[in-house]
């Protein structure tokens, strides 16, 4: 049976030459890189070259680089980190309603420690409006936090505006970019951000790595206090082999970044023309705007855990919500802060294709996707009345 | 040249055995365990195989072990997850003066909290006395954090005393055991604690996992928010790899406890007799009741840097002051406490024994380690007078 891991936002298979670039640190370079003898600084210096790779994918210099385990991590670090600092300057953050959730629930313990959160709304296409941004802010606002693009609706949102804005302002701009680096460009001095998260599993590399990028000179608390690992600012034994990972993927990340758009966007144009023929079916996030590997729909009468599973029989691969929240199994808040409606968000259904995939792949999951719809509303009550024929809308607009 | 590798508290090298485990994560089965299909579910199944694994080597139910990134992060997670979670309760703190630095430093940020610390002294051998952490029991504490051990000095302290102590006043107890599991038998069922901290290339595993004990129904406020991983208790999509890592080393941990003692134990006698034989130096830690692979000590009239990097170029690699701060170039805050004076403490030396070590490893450091003193006796300004017949004292004793 053809596999198709279309699921690129839930985690990226490991590139090959990434695996055998961290293998030396498994074995013989095992060392720790604060100790002062010749495998201490083997590890140290390929933790710092590694740290030169990745500040250049995102056109920064390599001090500005923190390594995290997890794009999570770089998340919370961010936000609790710069709200922490400013705290003495007021206390009220911004976030967007379509934020990740490991921003969401951040934002939501620094509600508990005092904070004043403001949640952004978006438009039916999940994009925030920087006008209604700029009057959420007030004399209290320390922190925006953005993502530069959903890994669930695939929408790109308006980053470098909103950074302008804060910026005026003296107001920190963090952005959550990991499901952005490596599948569009990003340079953080074009964007005029603070501070951004990337996570190296998107961008295949490993799980086990990712970074914050954090602006010279600004402060941020550290979230995992101890020794004097990347500079003070995050403590813990490197996690040596992943930060070596995580800088080679940005290689070629940086050298490919052009094939791989290219590659992803005409095969998920594909995919978007192809479902949106399907009667019921509506595009989710924006329809150009969008991550170009990215392709989220809703379709009605259907549960997305139901599609899932059946694809899944097929040897296709997809996700439906978050990609941290498949088994959650609740409505996803993102979904619905674009105005669609509770059943209809449980209908979602989200392909994040890579430089894997295949045209061949793509039809066959086309063809596989009419029967598994067609099935399905066969057993579904809520799809009586459902005609072959219709023509899908071009995108759900609220 | 022979490689002496005495360095087993910076980190262990990876046993081959736990990375041919772990390569399939890297490879076939590169799966987010939160998605549902196959892949999904292998590494889901990996990581549950993996919890198992870890909790059997010290006596604890799967449910309760949470996988994190590292001992620092388990250590931060911790110590500020309860001590948010039992605020309300009180705002005191206890911890001990020879705790790690991620202990020791999250306490401090916890004061700037508004929460009120306790840094308990400790004897020349860097032992708690369980009375005086009594007497330093107030109706405001919620939790005392104490080491099962100490990297630096390797006494094992008091943990069972002070639980029943802690048990008794319904107060929270966590023991930082990250240089204890692995290197003497940890059952946290007679230990009798709330939550305890390990980290996985302590015991041969890799670097990028550990874990957190957290005893049934305690509540703990996660350090990392976002998705479901974890039970919602640490997101971040699962270093799946290494976790896998942890659960097989912790399999051989467990099989081979005995054995590795017995191996690590002679080799660090030996070390400690030879090396007491030279005139002004000092072991350091408890002379019995310490870690079985760990020797060590300070050395009159030189600088921990000095030996090693004279060691290392015999290819014998130590540490000096604790592993996480050998670069900081400071006095060991821990060897401060044991009344050792800053002069002497400058000339810390710690050797840390491991499975692959043998007999002649030691011979050949014995001989080594006595023309590195000489060397850098005849170079010191310090060293005047210093007799090369005078017998060094067992123990340094403040």
């Amino acid at each position: 049976m053809r596999k198709c891991y279309f699921d690129h936002v839930a985690t990226n298979p490991l590139r090959p030459e990434v695996l055998d670039a961290m293998m030396p640190y498994f074995k013989e370079n095992f060392g720790n890189p604060l100790s002062v003898y010749d495998l201490g600084m083997q590890a140290r210096d390929a933790i710092e070259g590694a740290r030169a790779e990745v500040a250049a994918l995102i056109n920064a210099k390599p001090s500005t680089i923190v390594f995290t385990s997890s794009g999570a991590e770089a998340n919370n670090f961010a936000l609790r980190g710069v709200a922490l600092a400013k705290q003495n300057q007021g206390k009220h953050i911004i976030v967007s309603k379509v934020e990740h959730h490991s921003i969401l629930n951040a934002a939501r313990f620094l509600e508990k420690s005092g904070f004043v959160v403001t949640y952004l709304p978006v438009d039916q296409h999940g994009m925030v409006d920087p006008e209604v941004l700029k009057a959420s802010i007030t004399r209290e606002t320390v922190v925006i936090s953005l993502a530069l693009a959903s890994s669930e609706i695939g929408t790109i949102e308006p980053v470098r505006e909103v950074a302008a804005l804060a910026r005026e302002r003296n107001i920190v701009l963090h952005t959550d970019a990991v499901a952005a680096v490596g599948n569009i460009p990003v340079d953080v001095k074009e964007l005029g951000v603070d501070l951004m998260s990337m996570a190296a599993h998107q961008f295949y590399g490993p799980k086990g790595a990712g970074a914050l990028y954090i602006r010279e000179g600004l402060r941020v608390v550290p979230l995992i206090y101890g020794g004097i690992q990347e500079g003070g600012r995050r403590a813990g034994t490197e996690n040596v082999p992943a930060i070596v990972g995580m800088g080679k993927a940005a290689v070629f990340a940086a050298e490919e970044l052009q094939d791989r758009i290219e590659h992803c966007r005409s095969l998920r144009d594909r995919i978007i023309q192809g479902t949106l023929r399907l009667p019921n079916v509506y595009l989710t996030g924006h329809p150009e705007k969008r991550l170009p590997h990215h392709a989220s729909f809703v379709v009605e009468f259907i549960e997305g855990e139901a599609m899932l599973l059946m694809l899944s029989m097929k040897g296709i691969y997809a996700a439906s919500g978050s990609a941290c929240s498949s088994k959650a199994l609740k409505s996803s808040p993102v979904l619905l802060s674009l105005g669609v409606p509770t059943a209809l968000a449980q209908g979602s259904i989200v392909f994040s294709l890579g430089k894997e995939n295949t045209v061949e792949d793509v039809e066959y999951f086309l063809a596989v996707f009419v029967e598994v719809i067609q099935k399905l509303r066969m057993m579904s009550p809520f799809a009586k009345g459902w005609g072959e024929g219709g023509e899908g809308e071009k995108c759900y607009t609220g």
